[in-house]
């Protein structure tokens, strides 16, 4: 089973020292009893659930799949056992709001508690991450008679939930959306259409699947503006939130993957459905950026729990498996030495390693703005925490799910042959992972939404915050010199995506110069991100190693792996730099029909 | 079925414009009746077997998988059949020795109608890349006895082979190798131990399977220099090569693998197995590493075959597939349009097709020293196509899979959530693909190779002859000013690989540094050749282009091509040399039981 071990020590000093999770607490949720020792007791308790529980079924899940057995979709074994128990300990409501059954906590908690579960169970945390989307968005959308209705059963886990936008022509383009929905008397509405690629479209972890559905009411504007949202329960639902009677949502049946096969991945078909609209007519695709920004994040988490396990898997691999000597002879009693002497083997465990410690650092940062965006009185923090929280969202989706399939494609490499095995079970991370580019939408749309509906939107003004942040964090060269070069080298990559993006500010009205540039823009902003919290980890730790010498040795690998990082990973910016400052011409130029040619039919 | 369209045009080209493989068989084979008639009739023969033989089985075979029923490894259907038929037409014997059955053909037309058929199906053509390989080995090593007997039978297609180098404990390390080998009064061997992932270890296609198997004879010496290579054949064969009677050679299981189903993969138990020694006692890896030669290169093929496939898949989707609206309105009679009008889609496009046309003209170029190397009488040429085989053979297999992956991940990219479904046949060259860059040699094992064991120990001389070939074509500076510039890009990336293997060179005493280096330096060496064919092929195309008007779209395409690769791929080369620059020390430092600390357990 890849059951990660928990990373107690780099979680705790990413939270506690790097970010001040314990000041953030403090200070913003003292007065719903939040504190240092709630959070470690809530993540422990947590962790076990997420290695006794949910991880056990990780690879018996994929081998098994969702199977339709007389029109009903069976999950794998185990995973409604856990839902249950999940859902029955509270944990659905850790985040969501008292009034319906929730505990209330923070949001950052909810989205930590969640990247614990998807470490251990991609597929079986994606009800979950649904469940979450779906009270949020009705919390934000619905009246109070749809709250009151929807929210508690979810919360309860009798109810689940999806989110039902892409149809077979319309995938990135939402504005293809066909679905009908025509108004009956009552108000309410008829929804017809069918919908592809539906996570947990149907499944047998719940009583009732709430449906929230992207549909066209008769006669609205055509193209994006004239979607709408509603809420489309499998079952009907009377005031008591007890089911009456069916509703005509058929699963029309389950795609087969490369991988999270424990996903119920679902074509659905409402044929005439009994619809009740949530938020504005014609403000349906507004009220589903709701739900996908935090899936976004979800999805952000799914990556790092990729890049967790691959790395844990591969360093254990690196220690234990035997074969040439190093430099120097580590073992001399064995035939050969650990291949974690060789420099090549160490080169992709330290590019795993600093992906992992920088893409945790910048989800936690994430979570951190999530909640300040939420709770902040402050006009002027909340509204840097916002502009924040804009820019990341897209940029943590985008660059931590793309750096978790190249290390999800190391942990393969570093196992060699064995790697290629089903049972090394490396190859299931390698097959779950690479979903995490495609949906929620693409790396490219991330990017695109990053660079041209973010940043050259606002003509850069909203990269401001965060890399002022950064540029501060270079610019007091105080501390011990290794520090100093640290930053320098920083610094230097940050002042060439600071061309860059001027650069692509002057040249915003070619739409073809963004979009060219947009994925290598994302990855540089990530790999500076990265830069930026290695290089403040090492700094910190520099400074604690001063006063604490228990703890030299974990202090010292800050530094160290800043280090890697610096000179081996961030020098990537340079390529991506020339790449992106070559202009959109080289892309653009060649004739559609001219990439491939042939005599052959 | 990922059936891909012959690329005429550009083979074509590849061949006869840019390579000038017309002349090389005109020049050297022209006594055998090579033509250039002739090798395009056999392709285009090969390309009909290809296409309408062995493709059709590479998603039936993938699905249905090897089988041990009752003992016996049963291959997917229809492979049976298609290993016959391709046999009996005598495709196995195309470049083998007349005297054994072969037909005597240049080597260069075998590999390249290997590409044919991996491109077609991956799995199914590594039964024949073994029986290759097998009759390689033995006619270099085997005694005339053992040529009649096992050749004869091979390139019939009656016996098929294997070679079993891996065992549980000793993979990219040989030496670990403990297979035993005790010598019979008649002179013949007891082979016993068990060998792991052996490719078409056992199955259902032919008579009888001859194994080549690296043992140690009693009182060898420790390590790689007390290895020797026996033939150990399934069943006892007599002199009319007949089958006798059963040898001990038991097939202990299949392994279940991420990709190429269709390959069976097995566990080999030798139980006092009769073995015959195959060359010298103790100089079996020497021996072996003939046949790893010729594998690497059909490996290098099975990477281009998924680059082929790749990018026509892509191709042809981001055609077909209408998304959201270009800069300008392509078809504006359509809600949308197709998806290659974005620049992100025609980025990943782009750099397929030019690592694509790229790593062709770099497997061909090495398919035309492999010619050389065997058959020239000149001593200079001779020598110099020797140097460069040896320096290529692990360059195109270390750099060739390595780009089919990224390829290969492309092709799910643009297909976005489609391209996770089975279905859509890219997530199937996605897990094959997987498979290039582990056997026959790691990639980390190709670079060492490459870099210590060929450049380093040269002191960089066998670079020589093909970096002054490149550096030769970037000093002409006549031509079209677009050229030039080309050209210049080029020169400016030689120019930092140079300065890069110079400070290998000085520092070669420390094998930390260069094996730190060894795979970026790989991919290094491989993005300058690729861009060397591509700016050769653009001066080419550009002075054809004055005399022809008819292709002149197609010869146009080819500057376009070399354009985008030396702008937005060839700057990776920049990267690479920084990091190589930083070092060992940042990859050496950290304590090994310091890449992960936790206190939970």
């Amino acid at each position: 089973m890849p059951i990660y071990t928990y990373p107690d020590h780099d979680i705790s000093f990413a939270m506690n020292e790097l970010l001040e999770f314990n000041k953030h607490y403090d200070n913003n949720y003292n007065h719903i009893g939040m504190s240092t020792e709630l959070v470690e007791s809530i993540l422990i308790e947590m962790q076990r659930l997420a290695h006794n529980l949910i991880a056990p079924l990780d690879s018996s899940g994929d081998r098994e799949g969702c199977q339709i057995k007389n029109n009903v979709v069976h999950t794998p074994s185990g995973f409604k056992q856990a839902y249950k128990q999940f859902s029955d300990a509270g944990w659905i409501g850790l985040s969501h709001p008292v009034k319906y059954g929730g505990q209330g906590l923070p949001p950052s908690l909810g989205m930590l508690v969640y990247f614990l579960m998807t470490a251990a169970n991609h597929s079986w945390s994606l009800y979950i991450a649904l469940a979450n989307g779906a009270i949020t968005t009705l919390g934000a959308f619905g009246s109070e008679i749809q709250k009151k209705q929807f929210i508690e059963p979810i919360i309860q886990g009798r109810f689940a939930a999806t989110m039902c936008l892409t149809e077979s022509q319309a995938g990135s383009d939402l504005g293809l959306i066909t679905t009908t929905a025509v108004k009956k008397q009552d108000g309410n509405y008829l929804i017809t259409g069918s919908k592809l690629f539906i996570t947990g479209g149907d499944h047998d972890l719940s009583e009732n699947i709430i449906h929230l559905v992207l549909a066209r009411i008769e006669g609205a504007p055509k193209g994006s503006k004239g979607i709408s949202l509603f809420i489309v329960p499998k079952y009907k639902v009377n005031d008591q939130n007890e089911i009456t009677e069916g509703n005509s949502v058929f699963c029309g049946g389950i795609e087969k993957k490369l991988g999270i096969h424990g996903s119920s991945t679902c074509q659905m078909f409402f044929d005439n459905a009994e619809g009740y609209l949530l938020g504005e007519e014609n403000s349906g695709l507004n009220a589903m950026f709701t739900f996908m920004n935090e899936s976004r994040i979800s999805t952000a988490a799914q990556g790092l729990g990729h890049l967790e396990v691959s790395f844990q898997k591969s360093y254990e691999y690196a220690l234990e498996r035997h074969q040439m000597r190093g430099s120097i002879r580590k073992t001399p009693e064995h035939a050969a030495d650990p291949i974690i002497v060789h420099p090549d083997i160490r080169r992709m465990l330290l590019t795993q390693k600093t992906l992992l410690e920088g893409s945790r650092a910048l989800y936690l940062y994430t979570l951190k703005m999530l909640d300040i965006s939420q709770g902040e009185s402050n006009e002027v923090i909340l509204k840097d925490a916002r502009i924040k929280l804009s820019v990341l969202t897209p940029l943590i989706k985008g660059f931590i799910c793309e750096v978790s399939l190249e290390s999800a494609n190391y942990a393969i490499q570093i196992k060699g042959g064995h790697g290629y095995i089903v049972e090394s079970e490396v190859e299931k991370i390698y097959r779950d992972a690479r979903i995490t580019t495609l949906y929620e939408g693409t790396t490219g749309i991330q990017a695109l939404d990053l660079l041209q509906r973010k940043v050259l939107a606002s003509d850069g003004k909203k990269l401001f915050p965060i890399i002022d942040e950064v540029k501060n964090f270079c610019q007091n060269k105080d501390g011990a010199v290794q520090i100093k070069e640290q930053k320098q080298l920083l610094e230097d990559a940050l002042h060439t995506f600071s061309l860059v993006t001027e650069k692509l500010v002057k040249g915003k009205k070619n739409q073809d110069e963004s979009g060219a540039a947009a994925v290598d823009y994302m990855m540089m902003f990530g790999y500076i991100l990265t830069g930026y919290f290695l290089t403040k980890s090492s700094m910190i730790a520099s400074e604690l190693s001063e006063s604490d010498d228990k703890n030299t040795d974990y202090l010292s690998s800050k530094v160290l792996l800043a280090d890697y990082y610096l000179k081996c990973v961030l020098p990537r910016v340079d390529s991506l730099a020339s790449i992106i400052n070559s202009g959109s011409k080289p892309v653009m130029k060649l004739q559609d029909d001219l990439f491939f040619l042939t005599s052959v039919s």
